[in-house]
Formats: structure tokens, C-alpha cells, sequence
């Protein structure tokens, strides 16, 4: 008989608005299994969480730091295989570092670390312990952005030119901090890092155009603003990046489009033909050639070439996927490859396919980056690995 | 500790599609737990699936007879709540009565089965048992179709004068029976029944359209049309439809359109204005006033007003939901009946609002009048319950 | 030097709607020149009008008769060479014929005239005359409608199976007549005829769906609703339509879609693609191959594989084109008529695109056939011309 | 009898793009009589095309100084009023400058003139002149960037913070120098200027958001690349834009983004709302509060609040009006002002309501300021006005 992989959960207790996306990705598929959690730092809370969510008591922790010990004294096949850390970047390393010390896998939403020198730290542990690293940077989880990276990277676009990512969202054009509980910590730096938008959405758009395109940085020159009076950190911003072979990208992240739900949206031109995606239609994206007629790219139809985004699609085209989906495609390759390994067999490259601590670096060095430029006056930043 | 709802599952083995998007549906809110199956008469691809889904090998069975005898005989809290039936339309009928005769609740695919005679006799026995029923009609799962119920009752349009609901699919548009399993049983009328098209996606648009206004048919008129050569069942067809206080809907269904992906799309028009909703942009909703600005009603933003709605999203707006999520409120709100009566609790009407024998005998009544009116060259045949 | 077409106008005064749309499509391509009109069976305005349009004024007449004899009277190249009728649809025929008869061609908007009869007469006349007549079915002056012809009379659909033809309004949703001038003509039996939604834009869908797919109809049924209190003329309609080969097409066209502004949209499947345009993004439209890749055909671009698309477009892709360009079209192609033939030229087939009485008999013949269908309890009615 | 205001031409002959969009556009309200021109530089070409348009022979002239001679001989009444100049960039100034000083008023496609300077210049010479120039920056003439204007004016978005404008296009990712019209001499420093790409669109974005939001710039950082090898001028670039009340602009316009055919888009957000409207679907823009829902404006509808608006669009709400609308906009208002002062009526705001020289100057400071900031690696560059 197979077995589940086995899932803990730190936060996402009443009021999360990530946690619940999480367990719900994880469910998705019947893969994972969630068996314990410590979903809030009130303990009738993340009892009451664990309760709803039909764990005994017993399995409903008070701290990560029980967690993780309890949880290690459990017989194996029992205890859990991996961490679900969905609090705020704060608390994101400790307790990241801590269960992959003791032997846990772990997955941690974006962005993955308070400062760049902790997700080097984390790098290092999980070099060193072997333990795995799932980073929920969500949209390289839909199928169509796999088609993307697929096609840009076999050269259906010749060599790429220009690449647009911008993420405009509205909801923080007011100063909601006292009344939002997202908002609140996402506009304080002690909780959100050196950076608020840019950390939040920007490293979101910067993941998708390295997913998508491979590109390497060469520098980047960036200029964040902070639009709502007394806010501390960015709300906005538009970086300038030049790639080392010469393409360029515009990457732009807003809070303060006022009315805008989350536009993310993609272009990527290159000599022979171009590709656009917006998340707020996943199952569609369009192909350009230079010269001839537009094509329709569609999830889950004959218009797919390949195999990773056929992988990453559940139902037939025509029916909608969407952000749960997306998110379910990275907990399943991640669990996939745990099966793999638990089973002795070396993870394919489909199964690998899932964002991980490399990823969680870049993005801080992308967040470290834009803060220098901005203080700066836009000034160039090169890029350092 | 919460206890989650038990699930057995009949039919959904290796090459079918919709089973497992009933399994994904069951698994999102984790309230649901795949306890047993027979996923097909082929013992060893029955027993492949339910390796593939964690199963133990004593729960897999071997026919639907064996299914409900042995979990019958289970202790409670350890056999199956309910059985799911996901095989093709002349397989509903029997595992469906012996389940609720068995005491088992049961969740059955649509059309609800082979003749309207059989949906009636299920009614009988699911009123005699007092078991409870859940018809997968999708579409009736989306966040906006509840909002779009909620606005039409709560008398935004005004009187409803006219409904548009088209179904166009393309995936028939050739004779694919013998290499597409989910052609062949469609296009049988041993298997499928006395409509192709009609049966298969002409009730989902009926049934949408009665969800959301309500109306009270008074005859229909249609004409089935069989385009691809040698295909015995409609892959096409218009009802015109006469509500009794005058409101008109033209239905159209067609598996022939060339290309076309899945096209359900109603419109609702009333003396006050109208309403729009296509189901390949599930999270979009368009509210036409008979003056004025047109509004662009968006899942799980400030747009929606019905507590419906907002009970059958998962995320925040800008985050699309899709067919899985939408699948996955029926056996939500299912699951939910289930545990407030399982803890002797009055399900709410937000728990009951899922389809059941009652939209499926409108169904097969269905089927059966558009049947007989193209029969008889359109003629106009009176509804009759 | 090259000679401008001159016209005469009837009708087109102020408060007219489609008068100012004539003349601005005639104007377009500097091929036609207004010279002389009368615009108002009011003196007082149509001068108003005359004088607005920079005619002298012993070029505005007091009544069409004036026009027709003292136009007649001018010299050769200073009178007119056809007289656009744009008046109310009872107020078509005389002045058509009597300028017919006394020389001139004539451009007249739709639907042709009030009944079948009046229809017929005029063709009758111009053919004994020799006169050329321009009917305005501005929707078959798209360059993508002249592209969708092209491609489904050369095979790219495969034989046609399915046509969807629609055409909602939402104008006329209120009991406007006594406030609106558009609407008390058209819901009036004594300045209509004998249809109102049928006539007025039922004329319009069935024109496109001719001219697009060049199939025969063989039978129609249809029903016909007036929706609004103590209206005489139908202002919403089905019809189906049965086409000699087997094709069948869904035409529906209604006033009361609360909010809808001008919604015609054509649909055609064949056995090998389909193909979708919509009036209200009428630059894009779509290509659907049975399998495949959907396909985005745009105005004025590579896409473009009809010589009559290139023809009639007149900005580089891109650049929106619309119905003022589409109605400049019909008038330009009939402007290049006249040319050729004041010339000596036999005109191309390129210039004789443009709508006429033929056209205008078989709009007739479809408001009286599905008027006696819907009176009939949507009775099949045979097609006879 | 009120007279039509008379035209030249320069510029426009075989091959040209824009030349029949000015003849076009001013023949569309019947204002406007074209009445001589210079149309090539080789004469036979000048003449083939006069012919075509119905010109005498006496009034197609060798050269623009011969047609401003002659039109000046010519008595009030029959001489041209105003010189439209269709020509490259670097043949704009002279016969400007010439036709002013003789008398005319002129009509100029964009860029202004090749430099700065010449911009200046003609300011110069038609302040001293009084005669009235207009610039053709098209999309100013669109009914709802006027409509956008109004009400950003008004205040219905709050204090504007951030502004998006973009200018894609793709028709130069190849070297076409050689085979294209249009792309020889936009790619030659010689005809088109110190900029390529930000002369011919990036001009037209920077005016579309100064027309619609009336904000002052103080300073702008740009980098401007060239992806086609041996392209002299770039053909691609981006502009951060800081206005001095402290809003932001991201301008970015490209002409190599592979098979984008025309893709301006702005989007204007505040503290109370958003504004979102693209030139390929010119008649929808979007209306997105701060909270609430999101209203869908339609040119010519009752969404319009604009008299502005309304004076601008032609006809009903549905039908889509385009490029050529907007542009004979600018020539109806240009005329009307003429035609005013003429009868020495003062022009109303609606009739002056199009881009002028002010307009030209700030384009070509613009252009200096872009190409300034890139040659210093994107330093940021005070406005100077």
C-alpha cells in the first residue's frame, strides 16, 4: 500500500489567509496528509484550528519548538515528513532551520526568509542535512507557465529580447494596516523584511521571468515608492533589469492600483515571436509569431506541447484551473519526490520541478538589490551571486 | 476531534475523467476521506487505482454488490458514509438504490441515470431510507452562479423576461467512439440513454438556468440534430423553452462545434436589467443594468453580496477558482449536511444547497420531453412533474 | 480629372440617426459628394440641415417628388447620380421607384422596404430600369466578415454544420416610443411593417448568416415575443433554420436584453473548423480548427488571406477599424461601380460587394416567413422565392 | 452657405501610411474639402495621386513652395486655408514655417519637427503669425481619453499617484529597413531625428498621459536600447517619470515586441479609484473605485459623463467608432475652430480641444530629455520647459 506523505503546519491558524490555500494545495490530490500543526501562538486558536481540521489534540502543538521534538520522538511512518511553515517572514528561519536540523523536510511560503543572509543560512542547512526545501512562489505552478519556459527554452522565440512582468494589486491604497491583518504585518519592517511590495509581489514577478525565461542578471537599477503617508516600506516600485546577454526586462509591483484584485501578468519577446500570460486568466496564453497569425495556447488541449505542463494539468481543457490547482502542482511534485526518495528512486526531473531554496536566495538578493538602487537614485546595481 | 465524512467510490479507475475530479473535489477542504472503492471491473486495474490512492488492499473490491455488503458490515465510524457513483449513465441506477437501501448515502454523476422511470424509483427510496443524494451539476458550485441566484430572487432584474443558456463543445465533432473512451459510451444509447448531447451537457444547461431563476417551466419545443454520419444519439440541439408567467429561454447544446472547448454561457435579462456569466471565466459576472454603467462582479471581492457566494469561495479575489473548486462546494456543502446531522444538528440552508434527486429527475424529464418534441418535428409538449 | 459620385439625400435631418451615418460613409474615401437632399418633411429643418451640410439652397428640396423632377432638369455631372433613402421603412418604396424610373440608382437603408411586395416591385424596376441599388447591411462591410466568406466558401470549415446568429439589444427593454424617435417608428405596424425586432435587426443576422455562408434555406420556424406592455410589433425572436443540406442555423435577435448594447454575434462550424466575429470587437475573430490551435484572425494584418478583406480595410493592423468604415465600404464599393460603369468599365467582382435588392427580397421574405411561423405556433414554414 | 475649410497637402502620395488617414479623417464630417497638394517628390507619382482625388492638375503642384506660392495668388475663398504636412520628420519644419509666414494655418503629423529647435521655432512663427497649427496625436481624439480626462480632471480617481503607459509594437523586430516605407526612414537618424521609437510612439504615449492627467513633470531616467543589430536609433525603450506633486509615470514603448501589432494602454491610478482604458478596444474603458465594483464605460452610452465625450463620438453606443473617428476628431475640432473664427465667433473649448504646438514642443523635449538620460545610463534628467 502506498502511503501519504505526512504534513505538520506552523501558522494558519483563524483569520490566515495562506494558510488554509496551503492545506487545501496539499489535499488537493490525496498525496499529503496532514497529521499535526501549531497553527497560532494562542493556544485555543490553534486548537481550535486543529479541531476543525480533524487532527487529535494530541498532534496540536504549542510552539514549533514542540512541534519538532514531539514530533521527532514519534516512530517513523508515523511522524510527520515535512513542515508547512506559513507565518510571516519573521518567523520563517527558525523554525525552518530547527526541523530540517532535526531531520524534517520543510516548505515555506515566499518570501522565503526575513534577510538574505538567512535564506544563505537555510541553503547551507539543507545542503548539509539533505533535506529538502518547497517554496511556494505559486504561479510557476500553472501549467501554461510551464509551457512557456518550455517553449521559450527549446527557442520557439529565437533569442529572447524584451521581457514586461509587472504585478499591480490595490488593495493596500489605504492605509488598512490596523483593520487588516495581511496588511498589518506586510507594511511593518520588523516583521516584513527591508522591503513591503517589492518582498510581498516583486519577488513573485522576478521568480516568474527567471522561471520562464533562464535569463542570468547582470544589474538591475530600481525605484521604490511609498505612496500612503507614514508607510515605512514600498508600496510600489519599477525595477530596470539587464540580462547578461544582453535582453532587458521591466519588472513593476504595485499595492496602490486602486481597484486592481492581482494582474500579474508576463510578456516575453524575442526575435522570432512572443508570449503573454496573465494569471487572472490562467488557461489561456498567446503566442506571436513575428510575422503570421497570433495562436491561442490553451490548459489541458491539443495547443499544449509540453510534457511538464500535460503533467501540471488535472481536468480537460475547456474547465478552468486555477490558483488552488497552480499551488497543488507544486505540493505534489514535492511530494512526488519525496515518494520517490522514500522509495529509493531518483526523483525525475518533473517531479523536481518545484521552487526551492536557490530560488528563495534570489529573491532576497533581488529584495536586497532594489532597496540599494532605490536609496541610491536608481542607480545600477550589479547582480552578485 | 472532527470526524471526517467516509467515501466510497464506484467507477473512476484508469482513463476516467470525471472520477478523478470527484476525488480532487472531495479532497480540497479535507473533510472528506477516500475510504474504499471499486474503480472498475477489471480486478487488477481496480486494484491499481486503489494502490494509487493509498487504499488497503481488503477495500478494494471486486463489484459494487461486494462494496456494500462488506462496509455494511463494518463497525460505524469505520465503513464508508457514502458512495460515490462515477461510472457511465446505465451503471447509476442500481449501486444508487442497493447503496440507499444499504443505508449509505450516495453522490452520483449526472445525468442522475439511464431513464426518467429509474430517477424516479431513486426518489422513492431515497425517501423511504431518508438517505441523502448529491447530483454533480458543476456548474451550479461557482461562487458568481450563487451570486447570480441570489441577485435574480432577490429581484435585482426586475421580472425575468429572457434566458439564454448555450453548452457548445467541439470534441464530438468527429467519429471518435472507438479510440475516445469517454466518446464511446456517450454516443450508445444502451449506455447513455435516450440523448447524446442533451442528456451529457443539455442538463447542465437546464439546470443552470433553473438554479439561477427558478422559473417554472410550461412546455418546450426542440429540435435534435445528429450531424456526425452513423451517430445514433443528438450531438445537437435548441429547446425553446416557456416559462409559465411568460418568460422565454432559448437552450442550445452542441458537441459539433468545431474547436470549441466548453462553452456553457447563461444570460438572464429582466425589465431592471441583466446578468452574464460564462463558465470558461468562471470569477467574472456581468451585471447590466437597463441604464446605466454596466459592473463587472468578481468572485471574492466587495462586488458580491449573497453570504452564498462568499461561503462557496476559498481565496481572495484575483485568485481564480475553478471547475475543481466549484466541484468541490457540492461535496463540501454535502460533507457539511452530513456532519450536522452525524452531530444531530439542523444542516443549514448554505450546508444544503447542493443538487440532488429532485434536479435530476428534472433532468431525465427533460431529456425525455426535448426527445419527444424533436420527434414529433418541434412540436410544443407540456411539462409535466 | 477624375469625377466625384453625387449623391441627393431623403431623410437625414436633425434627429436622425442614421442619416449623419450615411452621409459620414459616403464622405470617407472623397469618392461621393453630397449635392443636394431633403432631409425633413419639415421645411424649416431640412434648410437647417442643407445649410449645416454647406448645400446652396436650391439644392434642399421641399419633398422627394421636387428632388427627383428638378435634379432631373440638371446637366449631366452637376445633377445627381443616386439618391440615398434613409427615411422610416414605409417611406422607402415610392421615392426608391420614382427615382428609379427616372434615372437615378439608389442607396436605402434596411430592411429594403415595408412589406415583400414593395420589395419585389423594386426589383422589377431596376431591373428594367438598369439601375444599381445599394442596400446597407453595414455588418457584411467588415473586412473580417468578407474574410469569414472567403474562408468558408473555400473550404476551410469543411462543410458547414452549425451556424449561430444572434442578435440582442437592450433599447427597447422600457415602453420608449413617445420619448425616443429611433423607437416609435420601429415599434409602429403602420411604419414598420409587418415585424419590428425581426425587421429591424432579425434582417441584419440573417443577411450576415447568407452572406457569410452562401448556404439555401430550405424551412424556418420561429417565435416571436413582445415583452413589453401593449407593444404591437415582436421586439424579441428565435428561428430556426433548416438549410437545404442538412446545415442548421440558430438565429435569435431581441430589444429588451436589459443593458445590451449591440451584441451581433456570428458562429459557424463546419466539419473541419469553426469560425466566431463579433460586431462589437469586429477587428478580431477567431479560427477554430477541429484540432489544433486556435487561431486569432485581425483586420488589416498577416492573418489575412482574402483579397476582399484587404480591399476593404483601410488602416494598417492594429488600428481599430469600425461601423462608420464598415458603412464606407458598402458606399465605397458602390461608388466604384458607378465609376467603372460611367467609364465604359465592366466593374470588378470586388466592387460589386456591397448588398442589393436581392438581398433586400430575401430580408422580406424572412419577416414574412417567420412572422406566419410564429403565428403559427412556430410552425415549420418552406422557404419559396 | 456655410464653406467648407479648405486643404492642401504635403506628403501622402503612393505608399504613404498616414497621408489617406489625414485625408480620411478630414473628410469624414464634411468640413473639409481637400483642394490641392504636393503629394511626392516625383511629380508623376504627385500627379497619379491627384488624379485619385478628383484634383484638377492645376492644383497638384511640383513642390511645397510652389503650392504656397500659387494658393497665396489664389483669391480668399478658393486658396487653401490650411497646409496639412504628411511627410517624414525632417520635412516637416520648412514647409511649416513657409505656409504659416504666407498666411495658412498648417495641420502637422507627429513628431512636430525633426528637433527641438524647429519646434520651438514654429511656436515662434505662429505666435507672431497667429496662425493655428494642429498636431495629430490620434488618441486624443478618442471619446473616452476625453472621457478619462474629464474625470480624472474632476477628481474621480483622488489625487493621482501612479501612472502606467505603454506603447508596444512589433513591426520593427526585424531589419525591414530596406523593403518597408515606413521603416526606412524611422530607423534613419537623418529623416526621423535623435529618436527612433520614442519620436514615433513614445512621443504619443508621453502626450496621451499629459492629455489625460495635467501633471507636470519634473524630472525622468530613462534607458533606451536598439535590439536589431545596425539599428542606429533605438527601438525600444523605458521612461520612470517623476511628476513634481510627486505621482509616478512608467512610459515604456517598444517596436520590436515580436507580432504586437498597436498595443497603447494607460492606466491611471489615485487614492480613490482607477482608470484603465487600450487603443486596440477603443470604446471600453474601465472604471475601478478603491472599493466596490468595477464599471465597464462604453463611448457613446450612458456611462458617459463627459459633454467632451459625447461632442467626440458619432454615433449610438454598440457600434464601435476607431483610429479614423478619432482622428477626424482632431480635424473637426481644428475646422470648427476655423470656421469660428472665421464667422468671428471665439472658438468654444470643444473646438480647441486639439494637441497643438505647446504639445509638439513638449514632445520633442521629451525626445531630448530621453536620449539625454540614456547616453548618461539612465541618469534622471530635470524638465525644463
Amino acid at each position: 500500500m502506498k502511503k501519504k506523505i505526512k504534513m505538520g503546519m506552523l501558522g494558519g491558524g483563524p483569520g490566515s489567509f495562506i494558510g488554509p490555500v496551503h492545506r487545501m494545495a496539499a489535499n488537493l490530490d490525496g498525496l499529503i496528509e496532514l497529521v499535526c500543526g501549531c497553527f497560532s501562538s494562542d493556544p485555543a486558536k490553534s486548537a481550535q484550528t486543529g479541531e476543525e481540521l480533524c487532527l487529535t489534540k494530541e498532534r496540536v502543538y504549542a510552539s514549533y519548538q514542540e512541534m519538532i521534538e514531539k514530533e521527532s520522538q514519534l516512530p517513523e511512518g508515523e511522524r510527520m515528513d515535512f513542515l508547512a511553515i506559513v507565518t510571516p517572514n519573521h518567523l520563517h528561519y527558525a523554525p525552518a532551520a530547527m526541523a530540517m536540523e532535526a531531520g524534517f523536510h520543510v516548505a515555506l511560503d515566499k518570501p522565503v526568509t526575513y534577510s538574505l543572509e538567512e535564506a544563505k543560512s537555510l541553503a547551507e542547512i539543507a545542503a548539509r542535512t539533505g533535506r529538502r526545501l518547497l517554496l511556494t512562489h505559486t504561479y510557476s505552478g500553472y501549467p501554461l507557465v510551464k509551457e512557456a519556459r518550455y517553449r521559450v527554452q527549446r527557442g520557439d522565440l529565437g533569442k529572447v529580447r524584451r521581457v514586461f512582468v509587472e504585478y499591480p494589486q490595490g488593495w493596500l491604497s489605504t492605509d488598512c494596516a490596523a483593520t487588516n491583518k495581511q496588511a498589518s504585518w506586510r507594511v511593518d519592517p520588523t516583521r516584513s523584511g527591508k522591503a513591503g511590495c517589492m518582498g510581498d509581489i516583486g519577488t513573485h514577478a522576478f521568480h516568474l521571468a527567471n522561471y520562464i525565461t533562464g535569463l542570468e542578471v547582470d544589474e538591475m537599477c530600481a525605484e521604490l515608492n511609498s505612496f500612503v503617508p507614514d508607510r515605512l516600506l514600498d508600496d510600489d516600485g519599477t525595477v530596470m533589469i539587464r540580462y547578461k546577454d544582453g535582453a532587458r526586462c521591466l519588472l513593476s509591483a504595485s499595492q496602490v492600483c486602486a481597484g486592481v484584485e492581482n494582474g500579474l501578468y508576463i510578456r516575453i519577446y524575442g526575435e522570432k515571436g512572443g508570449l503573454e500570460w496573465r494569471q487572472d486568466t490562467p488557461n489561456t496564453m498567446i503566442f506571436r509569431p513575428v510575422e503570421g497569425v497570433a495562436e491561442i495556447i490553451r490548459t489541458a488541449t491539443a495547443s499544449i506541447e509540453s510534457p511538464t505542463a500535460q503533467h501540471n494539468s488535472r481536468v480537460p481543457g475547456g474547465h478552468p484551473e486555477g490558483l488552488i490547482e497552480a499551488f497543488a502542482n507544486l505540493y505534489r511534485n514535492f511530494a512526488l519526490t519525496l515518494i520517490a526518495e522514500a522509495e529509493g528512486r531518483e526523483p525525475s526531473e518533473c517531479c523536481l520541478d518545484y521552487p526551492s531554496i536557490e530560488d528563495g536566495i534570489d529573491g532576497m538578493q533581488f529584495v536586497d538589490t532594489v532597496v540599494s538602487s532605490s536609496e541610491q537614485n536608481a542607480a545600477w546595481i550589479k547582480w552578485e551571486k
